[in-house]
């Protein structure tokens, strides 16, 4: 396997790159950034994933978040993977909807064609990049964190309670807590999964929490102004069910913020703070 | 005059706003961004312009700089205005070229046809958006400073030495020093402008250096990777017409860095800090 470098630019003392590979997990080429902070210079240093949410690719984090400085401070890594695959072949929403498809592969291995082909985040996220991050990057891989944004903040949460011991800390901003309980979960987990809903629940943060094998404190930031609060992300459905299974769950409604990366890169000093404690242990 | 709020996002604290009106200076309609900070709860706050560059628009700073936080911390106002009027009836380059017409309005008011009717970005921003300001937001215009990048930071450069007293302090991101020695600023001014080197020198930093009635001093990063460093850029001509002068200048070469927003986020906060310092006193 190898990679190809986009770009890198200098930035916070570090370098933030973009590369691209041949991704076996979803038989397309997928891009990913990652921001390698000075500290790799003097060996490998802790990761943070970065997941997006829909229409997002590895670019809007990495551009708008405002992380890169944070993370050049407490010496941690930034990757920020794409949100689907993409190229020829690769189908897409047969209305061209922003909310399935291309832009959101919502984190899961599809199996209903014809997304089961390509559409494997799930793999993609959980094995293949962290085996290009361990080969390729000073990256040290026993101390990992996650966090991300909306349909990404589902990922991130799902993707942490699913892999007891494979990440040190878990937050996420304005996530999609129950996709079994809102309509763009029920569209895209419906799509990639079939009308199964013990499929389902194998990928919902609500569901998942009160099988964890593991108690790692949730963080969720959330704005009260979200237009999409009510209908769609829900985050007293986590509540409730990580105060059924007896979770830990700091949940901070943000008064004003809306689902913009104004809000994320307001908290995201927060996170890195949250995220450098639990990494530096 | 009235203008329309076309979008409020709490930010930090503040709101990152963006606006539009019918300009007088331009006839066009104009679009720019404000970021207000809380402090503006508790009356009018010091100004910070941020000028964009080639290519942009009022958006590029406001989303990728990473500012507000700091103007949050230091109670600053941020205003980015757009680069070059737009719309029906305005023309733009003949071959669409990026550093010219559209997104290159070079803040000088053009002489030349099809160009003076539309092109008056030094009036917009020199007279017709302070009075914005002054009006419709809780900004203390008695409190100014201005910085910018590339075209942006000649803009800034340009009307800090050409305003006397309007400004506190000034700061530039890999500025066009000199636009009458490199080709953007031949094009530019050769078309706004005409043949006249006269009128050019109105609008060339290097120039107006030696006629400044006032010696505010000049921080410039420039980073050393910048592809567009030895043809268009030469701060070193910058150095050597404030060594003539006798006027102050900080110019910090930053190794390793480009032209891109990577670079600026990096070194927003020291301006930041220059800024603050200078609007405080």
């Amino acid at each position: 396997m190898t990679i190809n470098e986009i770009s890198a630019n200098r930035c916070f003392g570090g370098v933030q790159g973009v590369y691209s590979h041949e991704s076996r997990a979803t038989g397309t080429q997928m891009t990913f950034a990652v921001f390698a902070p000075e500290q790799t210079m003097d060996g490998p240093v802790p990761v943070l994933w970065y997941l997006s949410g829909l229409t997002c690719t590895h670019e809007n984090a990495m551009v708008k978040a405002g992380a890169q400085g944070l993370a050049a401070k407490h010496g941690i890594m930034l990757v920020f993977p794409d949100t689907s695959p993409r190229g020829e072949g690769v189908p897409d929403d047969p209305d061209g909807a922003y909310d399935f498809g291309l832009g959101a592969g919502f984190y899961v291995n599809a199996t209903q064609q014809p997304w089961a082909k390509h559409y494997r985040m799930y793999d993609y996220i959980v094995s293949e990049l962290p085996d290009i991050l361990a080969e390729y990057f000073a990256a040290d891989m026993d101390r990992q964190a996650i966090t991300g944004h909306s349909m990404g903040g589902h990922g991130a949460l799902t993707i942490a309670l699913k892999t007891p011991g494979q990440f040190k800390s878990v937050s996420a901003f304005s996530p999609i807590v129950s996709p079994m309980n809102c309509p763009w979960g029920h569209k895209a987990l419906g799509g990639y999964l079939g009308e199964d809903r013990n499929a389902w629940a194998e990928h919902d943060a609500c569901a998942l929490v009160g099988q964890a094998a593991e108690r790692l404190p949730l963080l969720v930031d959330q704005g009260d102004a979200d237009g999409f609060l009510a209908e769609q992300l829900k985050p007293e459905l986590l509540q409730q069910a990580c105060e059924r299974a007896g979770h830990p769950l700091i949940l901070r409604m943000q008064e004003g913020y809306d689902h913009s990366y104004f809000f994320i890169s307001t908290f995201i000093c927060d996170h890195m703070d949250w995220h450098a404690k639990a990494l530096k242990q």
